[in-house]
Order: structure tokens, then C-alpha cells, then sequence
């Protein structure tokens, strides 16, 4: 959750007047979004989201992100998109801080996901990744795999603090990631980077949407397909639910076919992607600043997740067989 | 800000089949109200506040507080009331804590309340007092003159860590609060205790509504008044601004007439008010639980309040002369 800035009503009267969103009846600041300060816009033409893009993401990368939205609701995909201002501009000053406005999607993310809920988000990803092919901006991942020493090296001294030998257990792991392994020739797109249950809504076992693009990159498709795997298709007890991974992965598949390579590489890459989590996790709960209202994640979730993907040998430990997914 | 307790879909939709609200849309846990967890849905038939009742509010006390909506409202002020479900209960269970929901106001609470905010205040203050008078269920002020000497005494070990020769002032302050002058004999009611801007919604300029009766109880009425002067008529440098003052206790007696008695009482009770909100900052500041997502009001914002108080002579010091507020 995370309410950072808060906003004089007669400061964002000022910055609405911008818009054509009518008269503001309330505004409030809600727990959702880790990176910025998000709030509920009632105004007399309706509910929107307003976001005040904190320190955290970097203010090039707006541009990116809110393109990104606007032409993937204008391929079908039901995600919230940028409202432009009188001038055109989808991106505004307020507080101090870049703001944007985006339309209010309705739906709740699911706290206990279920196998409706992983089959929903698994088409939805697949038809999020086939409507991105022809986004003409691009972003690198800062957080793929030429990213995770430096958050390793920032969080190695302390990790013992969090659990006896997780320092050498990282250092293990990150040699084995950068060995020369990962994939480099797999089919690239522009990926969520960040769709775990708090970023799609469903209405009942319905999908309404995805939201909160803030991580979006290219970078290999299945990468984003081995993220979601982590951050669905296990159970609260850390135990891997192989029928909603299933499900998941049918899901995906048949909107969109994974390659034989990219099968045989999802369980490295669902190693670098619990690695991904684990590392930004643990420098996060290492460096909470005091006064934070963030409650910091969990990293040793992500161990558990990393060592069951260690001893996962290839996708039928999903729950597939390969000739089903294959093109 | 707060939301401590989260809530899963399934569970909200149960507790909402008994209730007449339609389908779920949304809901988001949102930035207001300090001891309990709020959360702003939508559903097919409209917008509502859900709170979930935390451990320092008393489950007892409950109905007094969901009771005293329903009559406020009933006799004209404009607050939220609380809905009944189909048996119509008020009050229900959820997610292991006692739950109710209200419905929405629309405005925005003034982060700078100007002299018309100050007024509005004051208006709605004498008219909730007024339509407070016949309402049936009574509540003890668990905060006035015999419950700060318990805080005291929690805080002042540790009081000069937060300003040099704090624990002395307080003491010394605290003394002088209990040999006997508190007034006893002043009109009572109930009483808001806790009407600061964030309480208070406006559209523009005029008044929307009140919130938030977590401490509302029966005590004199004009130390809801000395409340009040504390919380809206100091700018953010700590100056008092008498012209503030003025338009508040204007606006107040035009609905009510303060007596002579509560006039000449006035700077005692702001005193006594200054010194409620100063210990019970001082005591959260002091005790901030690791991991809470709370950040703590500042105390010494009332010491400031506290000392201009102590320096006031009569109530000709908050702008007003005697006549024109005796009835």
C-alpha cells in the first residue's frame, strides 16, 4: 500500500481544470501500487484513478508506460488508459511530482487465486503479449539478469540476518544464472513484468483487467509467462499447485503457442524470475526508511519458490506435456 | 492512513449477500481513519464505505457511535449513515473483526482550511450539537481531565527524548488541569471529539458532511468548540489566526449561543483540549509497532498549540467579544 504525497484539494482543482472531467466531488487515497501515490477521483463525469509517479520510476520511462496502455486498450486488452489533458498530454506535474489520470477499471484482484482465475490470467497474458508485437516504443528490463548482481551485492551482507546461509545460497544461484545460460534467442515482445494477483481484476472467475504497467519492458515473452507461474500456481504454504499451473499454461497456450525452445527454457527462466523477486524483495525489506507505509514483502517466499524451481526438470513438472503447448 | 486488515473477495462478497447492495464491483482499501480499515466499494447500486473495526476501538461502544449517525442524520446533518442489512443489523462480522457499512459522502477535506472552511465548521458543529440532544444512548469520554494522567504516565519517561524538559511541562501543565478548575457545570451532549479538517468535507467552499464518530461521547459542549479552535484555527507555522477563530465561534453561536459560562471557560477547556491531543500523540509516537503502516501525528505541533493556549486570557484573545456570543 502507499499513500506517499498527499495532495491540497486545491491543488489538484487546479491541475483537473486541465481536463474536461467536470467538477471534483472526492478524492482519496488508496493502499494499492508499492511505486507511487494512487487516488480515487469522483468527479461529476465519473470515477478515475489518479497516480503521482514517486522518486522510484524513472520519469523517462512515463512516456513508455502510458503509450503503452493507451495502445494496448486500443488492441483489446482491458487495462486502464491515460486520459489526455485539453493540450493532448497524457502526463502532468502535480505536487511536485509527474501525474497521470487514468480511467477507473472495475474488479477485484483476487486474494486466494483460483484455477478459473490462473486460466483467466494466462489468456489474458498471452493476448496482452500478441497485441504488444506492433508497440513501436521499447524499454529494456532493468531487472533481468545483467541487473540482479548489484541488488545482490547490496543485500549480501545483511541476508544472513533473514535466514541462516542465504547469502551463499544467492551467490550459488546468481553464478549458476550468469553462466552463460540464459536465454538470449527466444521470441521477444514487450512484457508486464509484474502480473501477480494485486494487478488483475476479475469480476466473479471473469477477468476484467490488468493494471499497473509500471515494470513493463521487452524482454522474452516466457520470461513474463515464468513470472506469472511464481506468482499464481502456488499455494499460501508455498506448495506448487501443478492443475492451476495447468491451467495457466493451456490458458496461454492457446492464445498464443509457446515454442519448443521457450518450453524447455521456462524452468530456467522461472529460476531467474523467483531470483528477480527474491533479490528486489530482500533489498526492500533491508532498507525499509522509517516512517515507510509500505509493509515490506515477504523474500523468503520467494527462497521457497526459487528451490522448488531448482529441482523442476522440465515443463511436464507443470502439469504439461510439451506436445500440447507445441506450435 | 490505515488499512490493517485486508479483506479476500469471497469473504466480502458473503458479508455483502446480507446486505440489498447488488453485485461487487470494486473495493480499495483507502488512506483515512486511523484506528480502523476502511475500504471504498463499488458495487451495482452505488458507492459505500466498509470499515472493518480494529482492536482499540471497543466493540461495545459500537452501536453508540453507528446509533448516533442514524439519529444525526434523521435530524438533518449531513453524515454518513450506517446501512442495515436484511435481518437490520448495523452491525456484522467480518474477516474476524466487527464490520459495518455506510454510505458515501461526497466532498474533500481541506489539507488548508480557509476562514469560510472555519466558519462551515462552526456552523455544523452548533447544528450537530443541537440535533445531538435528543438522542437516547449516552457514552463516557474515556479522554477528558481523569483519563491523561494514565497517558502521562505511560509518556513521560520518555517524553524528553522528543523535546528537551517536555516530561516537566506536561507535569507541571497537568497539575494545574486537575486541581479542580475543569468546569462541571457546563451544558453537555454529545460531542463530536475529534472534528479536525480530515473530518470534514466540503464542495468548494460549503460544507458536505461530517465523519468519522470513533470518538464521539457525551462531555461539555464547549469543549467541542475548544477542539476545534485547536484544529482549524492555527496556520501550519503554529501561528493562531484570529481571524479564523472569529469566523468559527461566529458561526457557531449564530446556531447555538455559548453561555457566559462556557465563554469565560473556553481557554481553560482549549487547554485541556491542546493537552488530550498532545498525550495522545505523544503516546503513539512513542509506541509506532514495527511494520505499522501509520505514520504518527506530531506532537509537538499541540505543545505549540498548548503554550499559545496557557498565554490566553479570555475569549477576546480568539477575536470575539463576550457580547457578542452570550445568549
Amino acid at each position: 500500500m502507499a499513500v506517499y504525497t498527499d495532495v491540497a484539494a486545491d491543488e489538484l482543482a487546479q491541475f483537473l481544470d486541465r481536463y474536461e472531467l467536470g467538477e471534483l466531488l472526492s478524492y482519496k487515497g488508496i493502499a494499492e501500487g508499492v511505486e507511487n501515490s494512487n487516488f480515487l477521483l469522483h468527479t461529476s463525469t465519473g470515477t478515475f484513478i489518479l497516480t503521482l509517479y514517486e522518486k522510484r520510476v524513472a520519469k523517462g520511462d512515463l512516456p513508455f508506460f502510458l503509450n503503452l496502455m493507451t495502445h494496448l486498450a486500443a488492441h483489446g486488452i482491458s487495462c486502464p488508459q491515460p486520459l489526455r489533458d485539453k493540450q493532448g498530454a497524457a502526463l502532468g506535474t502535480l505536487a511536485g511530482r509527474p501525474a497521470a489520470i487514468i480511467n477507473f477499471l472495475e474488479g477485484v484482484w483476487p486474494r486466494k487465486p483460483n484455477v478459473a482465475h490462473c486460466a483467466g490470467v494466462g489468456q489474458a497474458l498471452a493476448k496482452m503479449h500478441l497485441a504488444g508485437q506492433n508497440f513501436s516504443m521499447s524499454r529494456a528490463n532493468a531487472l533481468s539478469v545483467s541487473g540482479w548482481r548489484p541488488l545482490f551485492e547490496t543485500a549480501a551482507p545483511r541476508a544472513d540476518e533473514l535466514q541462516h546461509g542465504l547469502r551463499a545460497f544467492l551467490a550459488a544461484e546468481l553464478d549458476r544464472l550468469e553462466d552463460g545460460r540464459w536465454p538470449r534467442n527466444l521470441p521477444q515482445g514487450v512484457i508486464h513484468a509484474d502480473l501477480f494477483p494485486d494487478n488483475v481484476f476479475f469480476l466473479g472467475d471473469k477477468l476484467s483487467g490488468l493494471i499497473d504497467f509500471t515494470f513493463a519492458c521487452n524482454d522474452m515473452l516466457a520470461y513474463d509467462v515464468a513470472i506469472c507461474l511464481n506468482a499464481w500456481c502456488f499455494e499460501s504454504d508455498h506448495s506448487f499447485n501443478v492443475t492451476k499451473a495447468r491451467a495457466f499454461l493451456n490458458a496461454y497456450g492457446r492464445e498464443r503457442k509457446l515454442s519448443g525452445a521457450e518450453q524447455d527454457a521456462l524452468p530456467l527462466l522461472a529460476r531467474g524470475a523467483a531470483m528477480r523477486f527474491l533479490l528486489t524483495r530482500l533489498v526492500d525489506f533491508l532498507n525499509v526508511p522509517p516512517g515507510a507505509l509500505v509493509r515490506p514483502k515477504d523474500p523468503l517466499e520467494y527462497v521457497r519458490k526459487l528451490r522448488f524451481q531448482q529441482g523442476v526438470n522440465s515443463i511436464r513438472d507443470y502439469g504439461v506435456e510439451q506436445s500440447g503447448l507445441v506450435a
